[in-house]
């Protein structure tokens, strides 16, 4: 692995693995789940309120695709990196910006280059290849890149699919070359839709060029989760025992669970944030829709199991003013609540895994 | 006085006063600055931000015409007052609902016993009365309740002043035979335009019905700047002495610091607040508009003489990517920066003064 990193299986239960994940920025107690920070901030929070406990956050997500068009190289570059910019401390893992290229730019032309894209902010054109995707990532400075690769959509066809993974593995190839920022860690890119076979045979290849770590990429996009849960229960286990295994994008709480169960490490996903701006937090018991009538005279916490400040300080018919007068001290409140939830959750199945078999 | 209240002048600087307005949720050192929590928060501020120093605010402002139409008298009621709704635990003033209804409200028919208007978020009616405002500011349990006033436009011509000012005394006097929450002071409320003769005589009725402090209202709202100082060089300093004085929503740093030469001990002001959204910061220098092409490669603070923790923390390079990429993140920050700029600009004029004639 890169300098700097290394990777400890600490306590296994079934497939399921405890694990400390050391970095140059400090170590993340695995199975973990990174907050998005997609342009520089996690919505709505500070890196103060990301730290402090129960809360806790030990790594986030920065988006190569977001961050590259706005603000720019020249600017996150000129104040010396991510961590700088952003004044955040604590490990940051950046996507190669492939995902977002797919599905939020416009038309794009993909070749056995790279791509070639128009920004969804000012329909300028731009081209991504593994090399651009490395060179910001670099300038980035993030813990850990991932390679550029190409995820297709859950229903192509067989061809397309055979496209994208032999390109991806060509992407992957041409990543590991590329020059890095100090210390930087690399992830490879496991895709091939939800054929296990297809599956296992790119892992082979991915595998076969010595990442520090390796993700399953498109799954959760567009197939049924009987077929994600399928792949997640014949793939994971299956990837290299001793490096980290991230399942990019994923999920619910559910989903966490499901992945921890089947041998994941590490998670990312926009819905404990975006769900929360939008109205939904989590709690131990049923959802809450917090513009729901219910909640207008209620003034007990949004889960009175939850040690996070707005739980300790707020009702639920405060939240739910905040919410109607589109206030935005609700984002705050809301964003907390509910990555403090997910922390917790995966904390708690990683206990389970320590505690062991009962 | 009500009880628990007391006033006492420490040092005067020529007509300025340096003083401590003694209340049942805390002592709140004169003069002072009031950050405005229109709908139950400061926009963007959690209640800790706004107690931890260098911001420390002491007292904030909540507007009785929006809690009165959102979230509602009884859900504030329900909770056990806006303190609690709101989880602020010092000293809340709240306005009469008077200036809203004339400048923010739908249509609105004025007579004798009160104000027919229509909400300016459904269309609906409802009516605003001495009694019924003072009822809702008893609800809300303010430790300040401001009297029901008409405040008419800067241009009117004498007839409506004339009506305006004997509705706004007849109102006075009905405000002060109103229930009142436990330990509420109630403030009157000074007309009267820019003619000072109209003005003192106004304030002579007022002052004649002994209210807790005295307010200038009709002051900024639309009239020329020279006569709003000139108002506050005549009248400002003719209030009670041993009354706090308070100028209603003023102003710039400049409007402060001749309101508290005048005389005047408490302002309260939208301009931090609304401003920092806007992209506007408050700097010991020039005012900087954060979005300018200037801020773009500047990778120091907003203010290297400000101690809060946006200019601690963050870069002006990082605040104008978060404007511009409409980050409920920039919100906070900069709404942090102003308020803080405020507080410490209001503190040194208090020191000044405290310091006496060179």
């Amino acid at each position: 692995m890169t300098p700097g990193f290394s990777f400890e299986v600490i306590a296994t239960l079934g497939n399921a693995r405890a694990g400390i994940l050391h970095t140059p920025h400090g170590d993340i107690e695995t199975p973990v789940f990174m907050p998005v920070g997609t342009a520089g901030t996690v919505k709505a929070m500070t890196a103060d309120e990301l730290r402090a406990p129960p809360l806790d956050a030990k790594i986030i997500l920065g988006n190569t695709y977001h961050l590259y068009l706005r603000p720019g190289l020249e600017v996150i570059g000129g104040a010396g990196g991510l961590h700088r910019f952003a004044a955040w401390d604590r490990p940051i893992l950046t996507d190669s910006g492939g995902f977002q290229v797919f599905s939020l730019a416009g038309i794009n032309e993909i070749d056995d280059d790279g791509v070639t894209f128009r920004s969804h902010i000012d329909g300028s054109k731009h081209r991504l290849t593994p090399e651009i995707s490395m060179e910001i990532q670099r300038v980035l400075g993030s813990d850990i890149a991932m390679v550029f690769d190409q995820c297709p959509p859950g229903d192509a066809d067989e061809a397309i699919h055979e496209l994208a993974l032999a390109r991806t593995t060509a992407w992957a190839k041409r990543c590991r070359e590329c020059p890095r920022a100090d210390g930087q860690a690399v992830f490879g890119i496991v895709q091939g839709g939800i054929d296990t076979a297809r599956r296992l045979r790119h892992m082979a290849e991915i595998t076969a060029l010595d990442f520090d770590g390796y993700a399953l990429g498109g799954l959760a996009v567009g197939e049924n989760l009987a077929d994600t849960y399928r792949i997640l229960d014949e793939v994971a286990h299956q990837l290299p025992a001793d490096r980290p295994r991230y399942l990019m994008g994923v999920g619910t709480p559910a989903d966490l669970e499901r992945g921890i169960a089947a041998g994941i490490d590490m998670f990312d996903c926009v819905m404990p944030t975006r769900n929360a701006r939008n109205g939904y937090l989590f709690t131990s018991g049923a959802r809450v829709n917090i513009p729901n009538n219910a909640n207008r005279l209620d003034f007990g916490p949004i889960d009175p199991e939850c040690p996070c400040a707005t739980c300790r300080t707020h009702s639920r018919a405060y939240l739910r003013h905040l919410y109607l007068a589109k206030e935005i001290l609700y984002a705050r409140l809301a964003t907390l609540h509910n990555l403090t939830f997910y922390a917790r959750h995966v904390r708690r199945l990683r206990d389970r895994i320590l505690a062991g078999p009962h």
